[in-house]
């Protein structure tokens, strides 16, 4: 029989206490569990003697959300210890520290945050990171080149691919952002008073063929090991610190897709503005300093990863002149066009963001909603034309005109 | 210790006598070892008392053209017996059938098609085959929709994509087409007569950068499980029959791959017609015969990939309208682009093909390597703006001129 089931809090104490030399024996545990219980346990224990803390976050086999009948593979439970442990040896200040993975119980014991919030958070109280641009496009730049065919040795790169075969949790993303928005699916949720907006997306074929595109991409471009979910929720921020956490969707697949889910996400607080800023003066600065950070994570990725192809790029052949270029073009738009899909699905499909769910009065929320979608489908249209980070500024911009 | 070894002929029969029920009691087995001695060992026997014969295939741990410096993995059997089985689900009638395959030895027992002969031998004897093109169509576009996202269960398919990671056989098309022909590599070989022709092509950095698309191409993009080396050696024909053999490089690449191959070799053959023909007379007509079969792979292929996408395609999004279309458009210059490569590595790179190689007479066999030349290098630099398979005769056609 399989050793797996779900810690109670007290079975999440007697573990955190079995742990070699992470608390001392008089050590007097506390737990929590502080998941929102739709995928995963997540237990923090805290010794109240010594301030000691840690994070033990376990995998669920179903999705609460939908229930038992979504059964989700616990292996990527596996998949997350070793991407954030990959990452960790590529960018060690920008995830949580991992000091292990318990592979009966799909369990990892790692680093405590509590000192960051979730960058969602911190973006609707309307603060400001003036590092996060830099770290993440450290991080993108880094975790990207090293493990795609440009960074590393390729026939490793193929064995690696192996390791993070995921498909259920590509399904999801195949479903949630590729497919059911553009359908009246049973699992689509928006709110009614944007109806006429949905309904005209579903029928507008023109806009299909591009997420038909870029859904492609997303089924057979390996390039790089992703993070596979990289929202402000899936982001803890200080103003001093950024930590990625939660890489469970992690597959290889087109580096695009993790540049524009954090484009996506600015955005998407950028449309909620509508209701988070405190009169027009702030709305206007907030947004300002929201897109100056979508070029920003742009250019600092552009920048880090041009530096590190330059660098310590492995193949004689990418190293053609004008390659680099092409490919850079080439990734922005399809960054950009993925930042489209994640937003739209946001608005129409299962998953919402708290940005503008959030939103007490319905006018302003769907107005929101709106402009998100508007961003959205722009990007979408014209993903494949575009050739630079101001294009998608503008396009933003040009919604809330 | 591993039972591994490579076997002697004697060893050879005792093993298929062992088989059940293949051949009778009271055979009187024969055994000769055919295979070209480089990968593998291929032991044809035959029971001269019923006349039924078989095949057994065992790789060879090394490359013996190289040495045992070249190390090859014994997995590429496992994964060429896979292949061809489910290659024969797909088109029993165009694979050699399977009876077993032995893990411990890597030893693959199938069908014997001694009434077949290689297709590059007919081609060279300047036979034609009327039913190929209609065969080729049906096997790539059966084998390719099929194991792709298009025609197979989405899940499944990244696990097998997962089972037919092939990381040696890669290594050793990533090196041999695209990169080595295109710089002054050690593995290179080729005619003196023609050094001027090939350094100018290590000069030509525009030519390097369509490579290095391509070769990005075949690293990254999972479209179908390939057969990945489908030349005109690895095809057996009769006037009635085609059967493919050898996928020992299959893995989930891009589907022009396969297609391009087909291509690339006909028109090679095509370029060594500069010997093989009778006569002017005879040359026009052959050469006609062979571009006709290059405009009937890729019509065949489009048909039968069409028909079966609308019958039997799997993915809604896939079937908007136009992404058929635009799919089709890019597959064909992928095909265009990857024969132009296997061209030009068949004339500078390690391998070279018979068609042109076996040419006795030395400014004739260099008038081949430079029309050879001539058309592989035309077909990179114009592959990404291809609308049509006319484009790829007239470019031959022209080179003839």
């Amino acid at each position: 029989m399989s050793p797996y089931h779900p810690l109670t809090e007290a079975e999440a104490i007697e573990y955190a206490r079995g742990l070699d030399g992470v608390f001392p024996r008089e050590a007097r545990l506390v737990c929590r569990e502080i998941g929102d219980g739709n995928l995963n346990l997540v237990f923090h224990i805290v010794d109240e003697s010594s301030g000691r803390s840690l994070i033990m976050k376990q995998a669920l086999p179903y999705a609460k959300i939908v229930g038992e009948s979504w059964p989700l593979s616990l292996d990527r439970a596996r998949i997350e210890s070793e991407v954030l442990q990959i990452e960790g040896s590529l960018c060690p200040d920008l995830v949580p520290h991992v000091y292990r993975f318990d592979k009966d119980l799909y369990l990892t014991v790692m680093e405590d945050l509590s000192d960051h919030i979730i960058m969602r958070k911190g973006l609707m109280e309307c603060r400001r990171y003036p590092l996060f641009a830099g770290h993440i496009g450290r991080f993108l730049a880094r975790t990207l080149f090293f493990t795609s065919d440009l960074g590393m040795d390729q026939k490793e790169k193929k064995r690696q691919a192996g390791r993070f075969i995921n498909p259920d949790q590509c399904k999801i993303t195949e479903d949630l952002i590729f497919d059911e928005p553009y359908t009246d699916a049973p699992n689509n949720s928006f709110d009614p008073n944007i109806r006429g907006e949905v309904e005209a997306i579903w029928a507008d074929r023109e806009l299909h063929l591009q997420v038909a595109m870029l859904r492609q991409k997303f089924l057979t471009e390996g390039q790089a090991l992703l993070h596979g979910d990289l929202h402000t929720g899936s982001i803890f921020v200080r103003e001093d610190s950024t930590k990625v956490i939660d890489p469970e969707f992690a597959y290889y697949g087109p580096m695009g897709f993790d540049i524009g889910a954090v484009m996506a996400n600015l955005l998407l607080n950028f449309a909620g503005q509508e209701h988070w800023s405190a009169d027009a003066k702030a709305r206007t600065d907030y947004r300002n300093y929201l897109l100056e950070t979508v070029r920003g994570v742009w250019t600092e990725f552009e920048a880090n990863f041009r530096t590190l192809w330059n660098e310590q790029g492995t193949d004689r052949m990418f190293a053609t002149p004008g390659f680099q270029d092409a490919f850079l073009r080439r990734l922005f738009r399809d960054a950009a066009g993925f930042a489209g899909c994640k937003m739209v699905r946001r608005i129409i499909g299962l998953a919402h963001v708290a940005d503008i769910d959030a939103i007490p009065d319905p006018e302003t929320k769907a107005q929101a909603e709106r402009l998100a979608l508007a961003i959205g489908t722009a990007l979408i249209r014209s993903h494949s034309s575009l050739t630079s980070v101001d294009e998608v500024l503008e396009t933003a911009r040009k919604a809330v005109q």
